[in-house]
């Protein structure tokens, strides 16, 4: 592999502004550096654009809903204005719906609380736990890791082909790995849930933020993302798509505003009316900045151009790939092969190396945030490594986790060169410094 | 009723700065005016202090969990730090528990989740919606509204000593009233439920932005609260306190962050081992600006010094009920009677007028922001009302719902002044401008 000849557009190489691209960390060698982030697949930076509209609406901030105020018409105008950018920016059809949550992993919950009782889910054994673990045990299948897009898809088909009884059944599926950041093949996946007459719900948390994501397009019914992954970390996700579901079931929350009127009954107890809006599942007070910080991080990606950033992203997937291809020692993590298309995460493992003091020293030495672990993902890092014994490793001995570097619309060349040539000095150099195991994990020493 | 006679320590009189008090609206009858927030109860304006603590962090912004790099660890102790804050806030007992969660609503949701299956709850019929609808409908008793702190206290020792089976039972009470803003007795209340073998949570989202709340000192199981309605709208709320039905409970998120380890089951399905700790309750990433936002409050409050901000707001409480007391044409809500001791929250309506028209009026007219209907508290509403008719009422025409202002640590002399002065002048005077109805609610006619 080699980095790409292709001649980039100038215009495509510009991150765009993020919050802390100017902080500097101090280095346990001595000196300051600029902060290199490499974790965006867990938490991106908030981009310059949604802290600024979020600084400028804070002081306009009031009650929303039944407020009678000037400042809460203007922020119940203003959430509901952001229902209406999210659906926008996700292709909503018509009649879906948008439910803010507080994130991916609350919008496959809430999912999972208003799939009809005689449901079966489906799911891939790689998803995040987020993905994984909903779902009650006792409807859910897991398929095996498939290693190819269309063993993906083959496996879905005849899972769903075999099922029994073959009733109503719900597929979730990740748009890019939160391990390999790789694309799952959504459309055919799509076609083939909606062939055996079940429903899907792409988990977006990962996609999102790197490539347009549109419901209509790939005709998935649900889609579940997270503002902190989408350069909006002010505590709010999307749920969206069809409403016919969420309609149907019990609010996801019990409380006001998600509930239109109560009464006591005649032997005691209250009698509620839901809301059948997307406020049936939002109970409680909105969270307004949140909400709008992620319709503007969707606003400030559309406006930057979805081909600008994807170019770019690739760009510097290229340059990283190209980079660790040449360390013999570096093996980068892979379900479906080196030409697989993928976004801007990457995991890999060090030969002889603990990912947690790798990781540690990345961070230390050079000023790289990356992280360490198995992700989230625990039964796909052990179909990659294999099975890991049960005492972790102390920081000098090779551990079964991996490390993973991950980047988005904020990241500028440097950080990624920077960290390309810091895995090629401590594969080659070892650490310059002395690091101890501190609650399962290395830390440099004092 | 007169107005305290109290000589006020100036020191008391200075509203701590919040977001948006300088911010100006338009008048429907020309002009403009700076806007009156006062609809705390619903979403009280960020502090400045909070604001100027979430701005300096949030460059520093990291994922939180198992991030290696400097801001990483950053973030992830500030969120530690954050519940440390919150539990002395509080006054935590060395083993309880801080889960950060959205809201109150949400705090309480999590409770419901958590409640061993042979608990019976007790909630009075005078809680928000919030403290009344999450729990099964088959395990609560709702305890009619006593007009007497006294009879709280009597009407719940007669419901726990009479409870068949005589089990396991928790009681779910507020600690000021979102209607009439009247302290509840807590502490006899949690004497009350501990001598009858109960435990009890404290709805705080009502109490804890006006009052100090003390789990240790109420004695109270767990309590809730919202960072929206205690000056720090970031999407984040608490819930405190016992640590054993929280531990031996489903986690209320499955995802990551919640789960230790999750493996692949010989049968296919996933075995899952969660976390003990708060984390259990948490998954996904975790809000943390909300988190650091709410925190950041207590902070501010603790150091203006509850006694300040008690006093300040009692001038405020008395010097509004003075002013409404010599208007004949209002009536103020209360179930305990003139003289119980209440925060800076007050219900009201007006002779023959309608409480959209009026609170439209408040907004248009005197740019001051009230709230009006029932305020997620249908039951107690109607216990103080009457029972309403099906259809509301036209904008002209008197309806069966009420007026709410609401305020607090933010809240300067000039807002309470006004809107006593615009109460006097629209029932004296009558609107000045035209309104008609539009969905239900009474609008300026353009």
């Amino acid at each position: 592999m080699s980095v790409s000849t292709v001649a980039v557009d100038p215009s495509i190489c510009t991150p765009l502004p993020v919050l802390g691209r100017d902080v500097t960390v101090p280095l346990v060698t001595g000196g300051t550096i600029t902060y290199a982030a490499l974790d965006y697949a867990a938490s991106a930076p908030a981009l310059q654009r949604v802290w600024d509209d979020v600084a400028a609406y804070a002081p306009y901030y009031g009650s929303v809903h039944r407020g009678a105020g000037y400042l809460s018409q203007f922020s119940t105008d203003l959430f509901e204005k952001a229902r209406r950018t999210v659906a926008e920016f996700l292709g909503c059809r018509a009649d879906d719906q948008v439910v803010f949550t507080r994130s991916t992993t609350d919008s496959l919950n809430l999912l999972a609380r208003v799939v009809p009782a005689d449901c079966r889910v489906f799911v891939f054994e790689t998803e995040h736990h987020a993905s994984l673990l909903p779902w009650r045990d006792d409807r859910v299948t897991y398929l095996d890791a498939p290693r190819s897009p269309r063993g993906a898809v083959e496996t879905l088909e005849r899972a769903l082909a075999d099922r029994d009884p073959y009733g109503p059944a719900l597929v979730c599926v990740t748009g890019a790995s939160n391990v390999t950041g790789e694309l799952w093949p959504v459309r055919e996946l799509a076609a083939a849930a909606h062939a055996h007459g079940a429903r899907i719900v792409l988990d977006a948390a990962q996609l999102a933020p790197h490539h347009p994501v549109s419901l209509a397009d790939l005709d998935v019914d649900w889609v579940a993302l997270s503002g902190h992954k989408l350069y909006a970390p002010f505590g709010a996700g999307v749920l969206a798509g069809r409403a016919d579901w969420l309609r149907d079931a019990e609010p996801y929350l019990a409380g006001g505003g998600a509930s239109r009127r109560v009464a006591r009954r005649a032997d005691g107890g209250v009698e509620v009316e839901w809301h059948e809006s997307a406020a049936r599942h939002e109970a409680g007070s909105p969270n307004v900045i949140g909400a709008y910080a992620v319709a503007s991080a969707c606003q400030a990606l559309t406006e930057a151009g979805w081909d600008a950033l994807v170019a770019r992203e690739q760009y510097l997937i290229d340059r990283v790939r190209a980079g660790l291809a040449e360390i013999p020692q570096v093996r980068v993590l892979s379900l479906f092969g080196d030409d697989a298309p993928r976004v801007g995460v990457l995991s890999f493992v060090v030969d002889g190396w603990n990912s947690s003091h790798f990781a540690a020293a990345l961070s230390a030495e050079y000023g790289i945030g990356v992280r360490d672990g198995l992700f989230c993902a625990h039964p796909l890092l052990r179909t990659l490594l294999g099975t890991a014994p049960e005492t972790p490793a102390e920081c000098g001995a090779p551990s079964l986790n991996a490390i993973r570097a991950s980047f988005g619309a904020g990241t500028p060349d440097e950080h990624v060169d920077r960290f390309v040539t810091a895995v090629r000095q401590l594969v080659t150099e070892g650490a310059k410094w002395t690091y101890r195991t501190e609650e399962g994990r290395c830390v440099p020493v004092a």
